[in-house]
């Protein structure tokens, strides 16, 4: 049975561009197990393709994650596949996107740089290297777990770096950025929760550019009373800000790579 | 082979929750059969959360439904699995959300309140019990059928209550509130439409806090004139209202939860 | 092993709509292989519609294609199977909707009046042809291959005509429609791209009802400018015109089936 491949793009569902990857792809591995992560990246946004595979990445063991946010196609911008130690295989540009969700799955093993003689069926669109390199790319990976395959090594130190990075643990004070917002208004950081648990019921100053409120470090919504402001092991294991039956983002005026700081609470005199 | 899985949620598709819940599934049962009913239900609606779980009940004979909408997730609310009469298995949280599509599953034959010990691989993340409960939960009730597997039982009569009632047939005058509108702008209505086929024809005041106006009795749409307003069966089996090439929702200025009566008309003097 | 069938609509994915067409293809074929091309078409455009099929012919080799923009459910247009040259199935109503798709599947070797009696397994809601017609009817092709199995034969020459026609390569002047804009805000045309790539390098004046502009011809979007206009093949095969790192749509004020035509550039004097 060939691995599971995972797919996340900016393309939407409005076009035909999923389903034509989808059929690249089975034209390689018809029984290709092909799953959705996500197609809502906004357009072209590399910074925010990166987020949807980092936050993903505890998910990816034993599968291959094809990601295709990738505004310079056609330029002379790299095809990529890279082998992460917690075996997962992450296929696309070279442009930064797939860096933060290797790092996560153990950091490479090995990559390549994909040859679209070994990998393209037919001719290669210069518009649409996601159905015409990636796709087969990844059908290749998925049945055969073997790079020489798809392309030819290169060193993982010549990569386009990461749009961000993500600090490693939770200690205040936090100078972080945004990763991202979720669908509820959750603000998550870029800086993993590890250590947070100890410091449970601790309550720290939350500063954006805008707005600096006092937030309390909780595991849960549910601890905390409506409205109020908390700092939290979000469930992908990132640290973020949450307000109960609220929207954080609103309450910070907060977006994608907007700083954040976390610091201790002033004390009165 | 394992009954499919069907998922309802107010994740979006904007973020990594729905792929994390299939991944979760897939740990249990590599190859389960997950089918997406719809991941639009908006942030923490539960009344919208069970109209959707309605609306899909006929469709829900043999599968496993795992429905997420959660405003209580990490409080003491129990995480449920219902088995119904027709055959049909519902997963969720105990507040409302799959009472509705359960009566209309025949009703419940058993419940249970799940077990994390006996459900969850690693930990439980006290904000996405999604994932880290109601996934595998769902996983070994579609290899298993064997609600025992996942919980222990609990009296029906227990249960939170469902968010809206639905009225058993088309009895005029009727009296009820709107279940939701559709992608089209047809007005459903919380009550079945037993009963319509003999009233084809007939003339009825449809009357919403803001807005009367007459409409007949149609089974569908071209057997009226365009901007005409029908009371009709809907595919799901309940009343809904509709205008030809037009939306009913704006026509009456109503959403869900609104009250919706459907009377005589007045005759002239 | 059965043909895939890839679903387009105009549900959305908000409603149960897409759920039940999917358990309606299963409870003929129950490992029916579901994919979806698209549900974002917007409702009862059928122009939208035949665009999303024509756009994704080229993926559609083999498999039987599902599609439901049906402003007339209910009324007398018929519900139809289009066997293709190149081995695709079309399945949908008589409304123009297939055809363009189905030229470009190598044109209609058969056709075929879907017989309610012969598909629907229970009866046929007046307003849900989707699933209770074009659901079996598909599942039914993909396991047979046999349009006799769903329908009875009709002439191709009686259908109803496409929305647009599309223009078989490009030779300038060009005078042509919008068939749609991509998530890129790129305008795709309503001609083939054949005999582009002679053209490279070329410039020419492209025009709308508001704006006229120069643009080259390219194949993609690196060889040339930020904010540059470019005229190029499509991944579809389709001609296209687009800005680099802009939208297309924008710059020229333009939206499905409005006119553009291209022309040779003004000499200076």
């Amino acid at each position: 049975m060939s691995r599971p491949i995972v797919l996340f793009t900016d393309f939407g569902r409005g076009d035909e561009f999923v389903h034509a990857v989808e059929r690249a792809i089975r034209s390689v591995l018809p029984l290709a197990r092909i799953e959705h992560a996500t197609h809502e990246i906004p357009p072209f946004d590399v910074y925010a393709g990166a987020a949807a595979l980092l936050l993903s990445a505890g998910s990816l063991r034993g599968t291959v994650a094809l990601a295709v946010v990738d505004p310079g196609v056609g330029s002379r911008r790299r095809p990529i596949a890279l082998g992460c130690h917690t075996g997962t295989w992450l296929v696309g540009p070279d442009n930064g996107l797939l860096v933060p969700a290797a790092r996560a799955c153990g950091g490479i093993r090995e990559a390549y740089e994909i040859v679209p003689a070994r990998v393209a069926l037919a001719g290669v669109s210069p518009t649409f290297h996601g159905r015409d390199l990636f796709a087969p790319a990844a059908a290749i990976l998925a049945a055969s777990d073997d790079g020489f395959l798809v392309g030819d090594p290169i060193e993982a130190e010549g990569l386009v770096p990461a749009p961000f990075e993500v600090g490693e643990r939770f200690s205040v004070p936090v100078q972080t950025n945004v990763l991202g917002i979720d669908r509820f208004g959750n603000v998550r950081l870029c800086v993993r929760a590890e250590g947070i648990e100890t410091r449970v019921g601790e309550r720290f100053r939350v500063a954006t550019a805008r707005v600096t409120r006092d937030a309390v470090v909780s595991l849960t919504f549910s601890d905390v009373e409506r409205g109020e402001i908390i700092i939290y092991p979000d469930s992908s294991g990132l640290l973020a800000i949450g307000v109960r039956e609220g929207r954080a983002d609103e309450v910070f005026g907060v977006g994608p790579s907007d700083a954040v700081s976390i610091e201790q609470p002033r004390r009165s005199l």
